[in-house]
């Protein structure tokens, strides 16, 4: 954190490394060619040399052999992906596959990652999927958002949901690869998703969004009074479900306070509607307010009903679980300002964002105020407002959809406009392209936000890169937001679909670059090596158990230490692989020709897969992670004795 | 292709753009201040800003608005797809699914793709996959390459392999989508991958890397001496495969010449071992070289053999329709330069490049030469010399993997010296990050290399980007080749893996930005819609057909024409949908709840999907794919009846 601290102003190292490259150079060139031409620069020549290193250093350029100062963790939307950008420079550095099928690390089809997928899954979803190959092949993640303890990120892991499949997920960032899905019961789909904050995560809270039977099992179909909502608080260092709350309405973005004592969540369907006209009669829906503590002790009294395994709070009007302020008008977004009082809530279709107090909602809760007395402004701000975004200096960041356009506005005028002042919240609007929907500020969802960097992931792309058919990139644009003004500075094209991003200093986070021998992924492998006696740094071993086998090799560029085995046609084979380089980047794969079999084995990491041989011949495998000058050599074979005819 | 000479003397629109962005501004800034500071600017210092926009002219930033000069199409290696890259930003701008599955557009989901994905699968891979769920999920794509006109890229299709499972695919350049997959029998793995350049492609130049038994059935199993390589020619307008060649050795990476009399293999396995140490054990293996004009003679005449269906030519040693140039060491790149003379041959255990006049062909086929006659030059350039690039202007590009380098050098001088004279053809070495593989120039494997950009596909990226956990990013490195020296402006962090790139200039290309109505991608759909009297364009029907569902809908944001339908379980369910908008952008998609049911539907394309309603209860489908404010309220609900119980 105080690496983080002293960043802001200015990590040494980074900044260094600034003034050596690009426009820098041409102040101190013109700095020498100044002395050297001996008739000295005007002052004004000077500070017009100033002005460009200093618009230099906004730039999104990285230069060759820079590192990027911050991460940004991106949703791959339908993808399924989550996405490591290099920020400012918006490289995509990684994928971390998720929710969806990847062929390059075998996620989905490895024995380590299909045991993710499928163990927490609903027994009536791992029913339907046994004729569908186990897992789901997509997914439709939103909402990447590390975990936090005081109020800032703590590098930990990292959560997210997929609103196709009704599941929430985890990634280590140790790693940074997932080791959790679960999925939700009572719910219909999960769109909002976020940690809370304070005193740490803690729960991870997640929105149903669709309202649905209860249970939806077919005893209730076309009856659409009969349907409802779930909010859902999950427990991050288990993934177990701690609680959920009944709510009128539906669910849509989710956000927590600094003080842990409440979650909050925008509706859009206050009028329970299941068709368009019917979502959008209403002219006010409202954010519904969660009061922790008191439903932490309902589920300690025992005032819950258990559906589906999950102890299920009634939070619908008139509770004392809850409590659901108006906002106009079906709005979206829900976003806590790191002052730790402001929550804004974006409207939508209506073109303002309305303001909520969070010191109110004691007072609300008790009943002393009325739900919309915890309303402090409500600045008109643009059409289709839909998120918002904090520099930590007083001022917040709207995406407006219709509008194409982000606004700047100041907090504290749009308070003393709703008080009657005559004066103008709004700062600045810039034009982005086109339609945006999430915008994101460096460090901005956290109680140190930093204000250097503003992010607006638009939807729409248009014109703004060389075509590519008819399916186009979304645009993630880059937004300086460190001076008074706002600056475009990168156009930032994108694949489906992100729909947030969170914004971390590097300081933040420590990954490793080689795994642990003992990490906890490859437990189950371990013991079953120690029942088949096989040491799996040394291993070169076929053990055969019945019609299962189960191939133990290592790798050393390269080679790995069978340059063959042989197999009875359906044999079940499980092939093991631990590789032994222990040199950064130097990571091993293993497929089997014409066999869909494929997979990562990254330094000091043990991966396997099982499959069954049920083609004869001589199928060779081969490593697929380009690995040393060998490398094509490095294969072997696998003979599968046929069947006698 | 004027627009593209045009452009080689710099394209008026890009560069009064980039005449006005970045450091340009700061010498009209400088400009100015010196006027008004009324002292005036040394020239020196005039000379430093002059400069400095020069260098600005070099950098890889495409500055918001601006578009990339080029298009890079990118193997994604093990990820199974092909990228898009904008060039020089670096900028990905498209994913395109060919051997993976990808969530967000239903690749390996839809009716549509599952057809591409399988119907040219061989009948015992279909009986394979059968249950597997009917396609592979993994692919390992090296090489795509567009198809020519004349010697240059034509802007139709691109080429592709398949490593993991032995396929060969093709993207249509109009819609940037994959329309055909074959599988190609008699082989092991296909590997190098490259089209006929002239008259036209034309036939698609495909390798089978490892050696096998041809059938591979079980009947020959441990007895390398009866395991063989196959050349393929595909038809790339019909992708029917029109021959091959059985080989000695093995084939590697391949090659087309500019006469459309020759094709090219490397061979690093001459040995045909299937260890290491046997493949590893000659000093030399070979190129293999294939006389076109006598293996269709060969066709015609019926010097032949039938095997799984494919006309097999026998191209071993002593056939007229092959030679075997012997190169030092287990070689590896084959690359046929844009003066139409020489290809370049990389040694990898050797520290050379050898250089064969293809010229001289002829002479050795009708054998008043010997296979080393046809070798001009031999430098010995580095350590591990994998891949080789041209600039058009006499000079080559070699990547060295060992050394971390691509050194430049003088084609002819390489000559001169191959003859005896005292000189050094080596230019200039540059350090890439780290680990070298292919590169590839702008325009440079074709006749019109413009010699601006180099590419180095580096297999390691270590330290150039913040940390990632153990699995790193590759590192594409951006060069600037344009002028006499070498200058490294750009990495490029990348997923697993470009084996590949081939960087086409974006006068060559022109997709459509909406799909046409008559687009023959879903014609299967067009029949059944007759069939079921639906007009698709209007349609908002469910036909029931048996246990069979067919529900017709059209979608204008934000609704789609059915805002519910209800179907029984077990019903077979076909939802086929129309995107009625013709908006650029606009695209649409379709996912239903806990189905794992997703598909892309972009303007005016026709898109549908089968799956068994096994699920009973209330389930949304929605749309993913941001189309507008109301986008989170297009949505409907798919009601399945339950079994009586």
């Amino acid at each position: 954190m105080s690496d983080h601290e002293q960043s802001k102003g200015g990590d040494p190292g980074v900044s260094r490394r600034n003034l050596l490259s690009g426009t820098a150079k041409v102040a101190a060139l013109a700095g020498v060619a100044g002395a050297s031409g001996g008739a000295g620069i005007a002052s004004l020549t000077r500070q017009a040399f100033a002005q460009a290193v200093a618009r230099r250093a906004q730039t999104a350029e990285v230069r060759p052999g820079d590192l990027d100062e911050y991460y940004g963790f991106a949703s791959g939307g339908q993808s399924g992906e989550v996405r490591v950008i290099g920020m400012p420079s918006m490289r995509e550095i990684m994928r971390i596959p998720v929710f969806n099928r990847d062929s390059a690390t075998g996620w989905g089809l490895t024995n380590e990652s299909r045991k993710i997928m499928t163990e927490g899954l609903l027994p009536a979803t791992q029913k339907f999927l046994e004729t569908r190959g186990g897992t789901f092949l997509n997914g439709d993640l939103h909402h990447p958002h590390m975990s936090f303890t005081d109020g800032s990120y703590d590098g930990r892991f990292l959560f997210m949901n997929d609103k196709a499949n009704c599941r929430v997920a985890r990634i280590r960032c140790d790693v940074m690869k997932c080791d959790k899905i679960i999925e939700i019961p009572n719910a219909s789909d999960i769109h909002g998703l976020r940690p809370q904050k304070f005193p740490r995560t803690g729960y991870v809270f997640a929105n149903s969004e669709h309202i649905i039977p209860i249970p939806n099992d077919g005893s209730v179909l076309d009856e659409p009074t009969k349907y409802w909502s779930v909010f859902t608080a999950i427990d991050g260092d288990t993934m177990k479900i701690a609680w959920q709350v009944l709510v009128d309405g539906n669910l849509d973005n989710t956000d927590a306070d600094y003080q842990g004592k409440y979650a909050f969540s925008s509706c859009y369907n206050s009028e329970r509607g299941v068709t368009l006209a019917e979502m959008t009669s209403a002219e006010q829906d409202w954010v519904t307010i969660f009061n922790l503590k008191r439903i932490e002790d309902a589920i300690k009294k025992g005032d819950y009903k258990e559906m589906s395994g999950v102890k299920v709070v009634d939070g619908r009007h008139g509770s004392p679980y809850t409590r659901y302020i108006p906002i106009p008008n079906n709005p979206h977004g829900c976003n806590m300002a790191p002052d730790g009082i402001h929550l804004a809530i974006a409207g939508k279709l209506s073109p303002t964002v309305t303001l909520i107090d969070v010191r109110k909602l004691d007072d609300l809760f008790d009943d002393k105020i009325k739900p919309r007395d915890a309303v402090v402004a409500e600045p008109e701000l643009g059409l289709g407002p839909l998120h918002t975004a904090f520099d930590g200096r007083g001022n917040a960041y709207t995406t407006l959809f219709l509008d194409s356009q982000v606004v700047k506005w100041d907090i504290e005028k749009a308070k003393r406009a709703y008080k009657g002042e005559k004066v103008d919240p709004i700062v600045q609007k810039i034009d982005v392209h086109y339609q945006p929907g999430h915008n994101h500020s460096s460090m901005g969802e956290t109680k140190e936000a930093d204000g250097k960097w503003l992010l607006s992931l638009n939807k729409f792309s248009k014109d703004r890169f060389v075509g590519v058919g008819p399916l186009h990139p979304e645009n993630d644009q880059l937004i300086d937001i460190s001076g008074d003004e706002m600056k475009l500075v990168h156009d930032g094209p994108s694949f489906a679909e992100p729909h947030d991003c969170m914004i971390v200093h590097r300081s933040k986070l420590n990954p490793v670059i080689i795994w642990k021998r003992d990490d906890p992924m490859w437990e189950d492998i371990r013991q079953q090596a120690v029942k088949d006696k096989v040491n799996l740094e040394e291993a070169a071993d076929v053990i055969r158990d019945g019609n299962k086998v189960r191939v133990y090799m290592h790798s050393n560029a390269p080679a790995y230490s069978l340059e063959k085995f042989t197999v009875k046609q359906g044999d079940e084979v499980t092939i093991t692989i631990t590789n032994m380089d222990d040199i950064e980047d130097l990571t091993h794969g293993f497929t089997i020709v014409r066999y869909g079999v494929m997979m990562e084995i990254s330094p000091q990491q043990t991966a396997s897969v099982t499959f069954v041989a049920d083609r004869p011949g001589v199928h060779w495998y081969y490593c697929q992670w380009f690995c040393h000058a060998l490398h094509m050599e490095m294969a072997g074979r696998m003979i599968v004795e046929p069947h006698a005819v």
